[in-house]
């Protein structure tokens, strides 16, 4: 069985980030303006409520719009910034951050996420929408 | 000695975030509108080219901002959302993210947030600001 | 020939805004959780290089997102505050504030704009995307 | 009595923007990363509840961090964003729009605003704050 190669790049990508791997986030699918990041949840992503904490959310969308722009400008990114809104706490299931570009042209990105929170069944209910603008810098990796 | 029980508080509520042990962030600061949370930056904060990882600024700013909304609305509150822009970013050293209030009412609080990173003498330098609204939930743990 | 009632509360509310009727803003549908304003592009609407001004988008994003929650909460609502991000210019046409409702509760509404150019044959382009949390003020009309 | 060159050349390009004359906006101060729009509230800039509408804050924000980064970046700027969070209304007096550069390198800039309003006696309230993007284009006027 053979992978897609531009979702084993991206999947490549995401295991280079010690950061994610601390999370534990996958990349479900990548591609075409698109990407879809998968966390399943666990204890280490809650707050002091047992609600997955805030910042779980924003890794995810600064992580999900980040790849859907790489996959319309190409891997030399640098992400600007991002708003995030809250819509609803999950406590179990799976994340699902869908980031799609709105859009872009060479210098840079416009991308919108919605994160969704999926349990067994597979029904899945909002948890925050979040949009951001992502740079084309060109072969130069950071600033 | 004895240390400051507002703060001792504070430090309790992060201690009792399974992903705030997961990034390792401290309290620095709590009290009067105004929290300081503090990172040193260690492999784990990094994304694939040796920068601290977009998302690790978005939690900072998420839970800086609760935190200084908090202080000011009482421990029951609910981010409602933020917008982070990144303006440098960093590799080593320590990451200081300082918010503060700068409105509340009864009912919410809109803070702003400065990351910087502080190097071994001390010298700052500016990685991000946010802005975010915080609702107070007046005893409802969550949504 | 009769106007939908709900269409037609909104154009009156729109017709009690005075800074709506100096930008020249239309109610071109509205309900369910969706609203949509209309500007034909005149002279005045444009800055120093004959673009259409930022704060023109920033006012329909404004304007479309707050009808949109109205439309979901009641005409009691306060904008909490939005996000902004500009994608292309326009010199021409009409431009199209599409506002929906992503998720509300009694308390809040979390909303969505795009704002399109279209031109005389009807093809649209898309200017800016937004995004925005409008509260229910339960009869209150202002802070 | 001579005016600074520096104030003179920006108030030329308020002037020179159409929407700003719709508006009623003037520049107070300008320069060094700064600049300060100032409007005295009229009817026009209200809405249904004779509050000031939040498209006049929002036209305010956009405008005065776009002049804040151009006198910092040069006068080919294009706005890339911002995000505004709605604190307090306001009836009459003055508002004051106050924007600064928080960060700049030679393509873009990072600003903050903060609007008050001024009543007779100079006394202020915080009505809202935002924070933006600008890139700079080199000469490109627009998109």
């Amino acid at each position: 069985m053979n992978e897609d190669p531009t979702l084993a790049l991206a999947r490549q990508i995401l295991a280079a980030q010690p950061f994610s791997g601390v999370v534990g986030a996958q990349v479900e699918a990548f591609g075409d303006g698109r990407a879809v990041l998968r966390l399943p949840i666990e204890d280490r992503h809650r707050q002091q409520y047992g609600l997955v904490h805030g910042g779980v959310y924003a890794y995810l969308a600064d992580n999900a719009l980040t790849f859907a722009a790489g996959s319309a400008l190409g891997p030399s990114v640098l992400t600007s910034g991002f708003a995030i809104t809250y819509v609803r706490g999950a406590r179990d299931g799976v994340l699902l951050a869908r980031a799609r570009v709105v859009h872009h042209d060479a210098r840079h990105a416009v991308c919108a996420v919605e994160i969704h929170v999926a349990d067994d069944l597979g029904a899945e209910r909002l948890c925050c929408v979040a949009q951001g603008t992502v740079l084309a810098t060109a072969g130069k990796a950071a600033p």
